[in-house]
C-alpha cells in the first residue's frame, strides 16, 4: 500500500537554498523559466525565471553537452552543473552547466512582449491584453507580492487582535447600503443581486464573535471609467463591537498599518527592491475634521470647494499635500463626514447629526479606506431608515441582530488594489489588479 | 493636532488578561454580551458572552449597586467589581459585581431561539433563518473558528512553502470548464458570468509565480438540494509549477492537512473541545486507484457499481470505510479518474489516455478535494479541446500562457464547508456555513 507522508522534498534547488554559499563548487540541480539568453559565441548566459528571482547559468561551449540555439526564451527547463560564485551574476552565484533536460517547450513565436527587460515599457494596454506574459516581468510580478504582504499583513495583524476570520456570501437578495450601483442576476428564478460589501454581514457577525474581518472580492456596478475605479476589487473589511468612539477604529486601521509596513521591511524587501519603494513612515497618522480641513485647503492653496458634503478627487489631493508640507505624514485621517453622502447605518454625531462619527483615510492624495461608527440601536437604526424613506423588506435578519442586542461597534473597508497602487506609486489602479474588471474589460 | 498612534489599549480586561489569575482581589472591568442570568434570589449569575468564551459575574443583594432585574438577555453591558476564584465558573474566575453601565439594550421580545443552552436543539431552517442569533450560542460559532483555523492554516502552510496569494476576478466572459452550471449576468450590456473555480486564472498564475494559492468565493449554478451542495462557497485552491508527477500535488496536500491539524491543536484547543472533536491521524494516507478501489470495496461489501466512470456517494462511503477498516485512515485519495468525467485540461495517463493523472480526497465518506496534474503543452491543450469539441473563443489569454511556455504543473481546490462539516461531524453543510446560498435560500 503506498502512503502519502507530507511534503516530498525535491533535488533541484531553490535560490534560497544557495544564498549560504555552501554548495559553491558543488554539482546541483535547478529548474526554471528560460526569462532571457544573452549568447556571447563561446560562452552565453541562460537567464531561468524562478519563484525567488533570476538565476544565472552559464553555458560553455565544450564543457556544457547541449547546443545553446536549442534552448529559447519561455521554455522550461532543469539544468544540472557545478555552483560558482560570480559577483556580477544575481546574488553572486551562477551555474555552470552541464546537461540541461527540457520540462516544457515553449511555441517558436516570439513572446508579445519584451519580459526579460528590467522596465516594461508598453502600454498599460497591452500589459492588461497579455497579463499572463505581462506579469512575468519581475517589476510587474514583485507589485502583486507587495499585494500579498498587505493582504498577510491584515489577516496576521487582526488575528493578533482577537477578530474572527469570516466567509459571508456574495450572492444575495438585497444590496447593503441602498440599490443603485449593483450588479443583478437570476438566481434559480429569483432575483438577485452581487455584493458590493460584506457590510450587513460583517456587522451581523459582530454580535457572534465581537470581532470580525473579511478579505473578499466585492462588486460596484459603477459606470466610472477612472484610474481608480474597479468594478470588482479586493475589500479589506474589518468590524469591531465595544468600541468607545470611532477612535478606536482608526487606531485599529493604523495598528495595522504599522504591522504591515514592518511585514514588508521584514519578508518583501527584495520586492521593495526591486520597484525602489520606501515605505511610508506610519507611526502617527493625522484626523482632521471635514469641514475644517476643507477650509484648511482653501486658505493655503486658494481651492475653492463645489461640493460642500463630499470630497471631490482634487481636493483628496490637497489634502495629502497639506497633510505631508504641515505633518510630513503620507497618510490623514479626514474625519465628520456630512450625513447626507453616508450610508444609513452611520452613526450621526450627537452634538450635530448632520455630521457622522466616521472617517475616510486618504494616502497620497487618494482615498483608501472608508470607516467608522454604525448605529447600533435597533429604534434609531430603524428610524434613519424612515427618514431616509428607505425599505426594510428582505432585510429581516440584519434588523434582527440590532433588535437582539448589538454591542457599540464600527469598522472599516480597505480597497486593496488601491493601496498597493499607492505604495507602488502607480497612476491606475489597474496596474495592481491582476485581472482588472473594468466599463470595457471582462477578458482576460 | 490630534495623531492615531496605535491600538488603543483599554481599560476593560479579556478573559486571557485573567487566565494567569494575577488580577484576582482586585478591581476590574469586564464587557460583554449578557448570555444568560441565573437568578437565585438573593445571588444571581450573570453570564457574559466575550469573543474568548463565556465568563461569571456574580450579582450580590447590598453588594452590586444595581437591580438585577434590570437587566436582560441580549443587552450588552459592562460590569465593575472585584476578581475572585471559583471552581465552578468559567476558567475558575468570576467577577464580583460592584456597578454596572449599558452598554445597549436589546428589545423587551424574547429571543427566538435559546441560545444560552449548551446544545441548540432546534431545526437546521430556523437556525439559518435567525442566522445573526443563532451562532450566538457558543457551539454553534465555534464551529466557524475551526473553520478560520483550516484557512490560516492552509494560507500559513503554503506561504513557507513559497506559494504567491493570488485574487482572480469572479466576474468572467466564460467558465473554466465548460459552460454548464454557471450563473449568468448582464455586465454593461455583455454577457457575463460568475467563476465556478479559479482554475484558468491560478494556471496562467503558475506561469508568473510557479506557486500560488487563493481563498475565495466560487459559484456553482447546480441545481442540486442535498446535504452537501451549496450554489456558493470558499474554495481552497492552490496551483504549483515543476512537478514530477501529481503525486507531489497530493503530498503538498498531505503537508497542509498536517500543519493544519498541528494548528487546530495548538491555537483552537478551546474549540475542538466545546466541539468534542477528535482531530484526524494525517501522518499518512494511503492512495487507491479509482478503477482498484471500486474492485476492492465491490468484494468487501457487495457493492454494485452503477457508474464505471465516477463515484457515487454511497461508494465514497464505503471507500472511506474500507481505509478505515484496513489502514485506519480517515481521509484516503483515490487516483486516476476516468477522463470521461474530468475537465478537459486534466492530464490524461500516458499508459491508457481513458484515465487521467488526478485524484479526489476522500474524508469520513465523502469528496473534499479535487486535483491533478494538468496539460501544459499547448498543442496537446488545443488537440484535447477540439477532440472533446469545445470551443476557444474568449480564453485567449489563457491558451497564450501555455503557447509562450508552461512548467508542468498541477494543483487542488478543496471545499472549505466540507471539510469543516466532516471535521465537525455535521451530516449538513448548512451547518458549517456562514450564510449558506442554495436553490430556496437567498437570505439572510
Amino acid at each position: 500500500m503506498e502512503f502519502l507522508e507530507g511534503v516530498i522534498k525535491k533535488e533541484t534547488k531553490e535560490i534560497s537554498d544557495l544564498l549560504d554559499k555552501s554548495l559553491v563548487g558543488k554539482e546541483i540541480k535547478i529548474n526554471g523559466a528560460v526569462h532571457n539568453i544573452r549568447n556571447m559565441g563561446e560562452v552565453a548566459f541562460i537567464i531561468l525565471r524562478k519563484r525567488e528571482g533570476l538565476f544565472q547559468a552559464v553555458w560553455n561551449e565544450g564543457v556544457s553537452d547541449f547546443k545553446i540555439n536549442e534552448i529559447k526564451e519561455a521554455d522550461t527547463v532543469e539544468i544540472t552543473g557545478i555552483l560558482q560564485e560570480n559577483e556580477k551574476a544575481p546574488n553572486g552565484i551562477e551555474l555552470h552547466a552541464k546537461t540541461l533536460k527540457f520540462l516544457s517547450k515553449a511555441s517558436e513565436e516570439m513572446l508579445p512582449l519584451p519580459i526579460g527587460k528590467w522596465k516594461l515599457k508598453t502600454s498599460l494596454e497591452a500589459k492588461l491584453n497579455y497579463r499572463p506574459i505581462s506579469l512575468r516581468n519581475i517589476r510587474e510580478r514583485a507589485k502583486f507580492r507587495i499585494q500579498e504582504g498587505i493582504t498577510r499583513g491584515f489577516r496576521d495583524f487582526l488575528y493578533n487582535q482577537g477578530f474572527t476570520e469570516i466567509h459571508t456570501p456574495k450572492i444575495g437578495a438585497k444590496g447593503a447600503e441602498g440599490g443603485a450601483n449593483m450588479f443583478t442576476l437570476e438566481y434559480f428564478h429569483k432575483h438577485a443581486i452581487l455584493a458590493q460589501s460584506p457590510q450587513f454581514y460583517k456587522q451581523m457577525m459582530v454580535g457572534v464573535f465581537d470581532r470580525v474581518f473579511e478579505t473578499a472580492p466585492v462588486f460596484r456596478a459603477e459606470k466610472h471609467n477612472t484610474k481608480r475605479h474597479l468594478n470588482e476589487y479586493t475589500s479589506l473589511d474589518f468590524e469591531m463591537g465595544y468600541i468607545d468612539s470611532f477612535e478606536d477604529i482608526m487606531a485599529m486601521e493604523t495598528g495595522f498599518l504599522q504591522y504591515t509596513m514592518d511585514l514588508l521591511a521584514k519578508d518583501y524587501q527584495k520586492e521593495l527592491n526591486l520597484l525602489n519603494i520606501t515605505l511610508p513612515n506610519v507611526s502617527k497618522i493625522p484626523q482632521v475634521k471635514f469641514a475644517d480641513i476643507k477650509v484648511k485647503i482653501s486658505e493655503k492653496y486658494g481651492h475653492k470647494t463645489r461640493n460642500p458634503f463630499d470630497l471631490e478627487p482634487e481636493e483628496e489631493v490637497l489634502i495629502s499635500r497639506y497633510a505631508k508640507e504641515e505633518w510630513d505624514c503620507d497618510f490623514v485621517f479626514v474625519t465628520h463626514y456630512p450625513s447626507k453622502k453616508r450610508p444609513v447605518y452611520a452613526m450621526d454625531c450627537q452634538e450635530d447629526p448632520t455630521y457622522t462619527e466616521s472617517f475616510d483615510l486618504l494616502y497620497k492624495g487618494m482615498e483608501v479606506t472608508t470607516g467608522g461608527q454604525r448605529i447600533h440601536d435597533y429604534e434609531k437604526l430603524l428610524a434613519k431608515f424612515e427618514a431616509r424613506g428607505m425599505d426594510t423588506e428582505g432585510i429581516d435578519g440584519y434588523l434582527d441582530a440590532f433588535k437582539y442586542g448589538m454591542p457599540p461597534h464600527g469598522g472599516v473597508g480597505i480597497g486593496l488594489e488601491r493601496l498597493t497602487m499607492k505604495l507602488c506609486d502607480e497612476d491606475n489602479v489597474r496596474e495592481t489588479t491582476l485581472f482588472p474588471r473594468d466599463l470595457s474589460r471582462l477578458e482576460p
